[in-house]
């Protein structure tokens, strides 16, 4: 494989052009990728000039607007080809880009990759997959919130796709996959969550079973199985904990020597940092056809560095293919 | 009122009944409670014989044995009624007592307290309410795990009986109450939480709307409502995340003079007790037509203590009789 080419979506998410165009400049640098940035050239070109481009392969390819935030996607998605998320899915068609990147709307990304890409043959639903924050490493979430609904069947989808995420982008030989119950034992769980245990028992994965809440963290666990609706929950629930522990854990500063509280802060302001979902850069929607990663709307440069590092790792280690491989069986 | 009685199953928990004897009796003196301590006499009477008792109204009332952790509940608690949580409950049927305490077996506590003392009128689930940690001050959950499975009416009765907790227990005027979503917009949860949306927005009830993860601990909201799917899986993640970060968080000791290490140990031990889920004691089933209250297996003296607190606060506000009004109406 030559070099890595990924389309960034320029203008979408709070801090776009600015922080998304800086980002990117920032990890095609780090990470050796060629890039695509789709926007509006006059705002990419004028932040571009504030920044050490030499060296760089990149590009700017125009795009006619944004969807924002507050849209409805699916109509947006739908009626405006040239907003720059369906720009940049194009360039993956067109086979000018290996991949996209978008910190723009989370719905309207998924609805283009769907719409633009297609779904891989035997995928049902496409699926949102994280890492579990920074409380742990080579922990994924799957998924994170693209499916509030789903059958036994949707989630031993998930399980094979995800699996192959953590062998093959996460290089994780043999991932360890647990199912999020409220309960350890096969006959815990809601109906849904017991009949997929039996299908995840019966598959070729590498089914632990059952996990709760409180040993997930403590465990050898690489991948987490949920249905979107409550993996959104808890995904979003460990980053309020993680804040409102910390900022409790701060309070300690003020009755320290000064030398002390500036270790201790500096401590904290780490684990913060790691426990940042923005910082993450970039869920990945499994099951369609092509890779696109999707990053928090209040994503800075940095969590668009990361997005990209996430992009990297996924194309280079051809997990499309794998899951294709994985779902033909 | 007069002084309340609790009826205390001294034989359910892992630490039965030496520690739960020993926060019984804590607990009935720093409460002023009068005690009932259910189980095996002269295992009672030993663990009592270390312990300050002069002063203390309680009477030991015997049971022939208990129900363990490995039992399956539904059968264990129809078959043997002379199994310690099922005396403590007639003791409530009696007269003799205004609820029961135990540290035993969640399912047969649940059980014993269906059978025995049956389902409020209109209430078709009783739910399991349990304070949120202690990472938050006077925030609340419901279900934290008595139904996997519910029906938005069911979600509604939650609120209902949740709500009357929160004012008449937790003394809380006006509580707020939320539907814990994946999106605050009513549109977002799965068919199941937009459903109760509109039920909830339609009744006579504090209800703010919906509520995310990462929101839920820096709002204020007072009652988050959840299936007892989901309940339970937040609740024991809050506990693991809580414990994973307070231990990164300790590792900054190693860093500082001893005397700042003293200080920061102790302030985080300060927050590993204020989170602990065994710290608080007790769940409370609300829906059935007595007072009961079912805390950690691996509870200790002092959740026992705490627990009692728990079943004081909410037999003195008479939150049954409240539950009644509401579900009447």
């Amino acid at each position: 494989m030559g070099v890595i080419r990924l389309a960034v979506d320029a203008m979408g998410g709070d801090y776009a052009p600015g922080e998304i165009v800086a980002g990117a400049v920032q990890g095609a640098r780090d990470l050796d990728l060629s890039l695509l940035l789709v926007g509006d050239p006059g705002a990419i070109q004028e932040r571009l000039s504030d920044l050490q481009t030499e060296g760089l392969e990149f590009e700017i390819v125009p795009s006619q607007d944004v969807i924002r935030m507050e849209e409805h996607p699916a109509q947006a998605v739908r009626t405006r080809p040239g907003a720059s998320i369906n720009v940049a899915c194009r360039l993956v068609l067109d086979g000018h880009a290996d991949g996209v990147l978008s910190m723009g709307h989370t719905g309207a990304g998924m609805i283009a990759a769907l719409l633009n890409f297609g779904r891989i043959p035997g995928v049902e639903r496409p699926a949102a997959l994280v890492p579990f924050l920074g409380l742990r490493q080579d922990l994924y979430l799957l998924d994170a919130g693209a499916n509030t609904e789903v059958r036994p069947q949707h989630l031993l989808q998930f399980a094979h796709m995800g699996s192959a995420y953590a062998e093959y982008a996460a290089q994780i030989p043999h991932p360890r996959l647990a199912l999020l119950s409220n309960g350890a034992e096969s006959n815990k769980g809601n109906k849904i969550g017991q009949e997929t245990y039996t299908l995840l028992a019966a598959s070729n994965l590498n089914f632990v079973g059952n996990i709760e809440g409180h040993t997930l963290l403590s465990s050898d666990v690489n991948l987490v199985i949920a249905d979107g609706f409550v993996g959104n929950i808890i995904l979003k629930l460990a980053e309020g904990i993680a804040a409102s522990l910390l900022d409790q854990a701060q309070e300690v500063v003020g009755k320290l020597p000064e030398a002390s509280g500036e270790l201790v802060t500096n401590h904290l302001d780490l684990l913060r940092e790691k426990n940042n979902y923005a910082h993450y850069g970039a869920s990945t929607l499994l099951g369609v056809q092509h890779p696109i990663f999707i990053g928090h709307g209040r994503s800075k440069a940095t969590a668009v560095r990361n997005g990209m590092a996430t992009a990297k790792r996924m194309i280079a280690g051809g997990v499309i293919d794998r899951i294709r491989q994985a779902l033909a069986n």
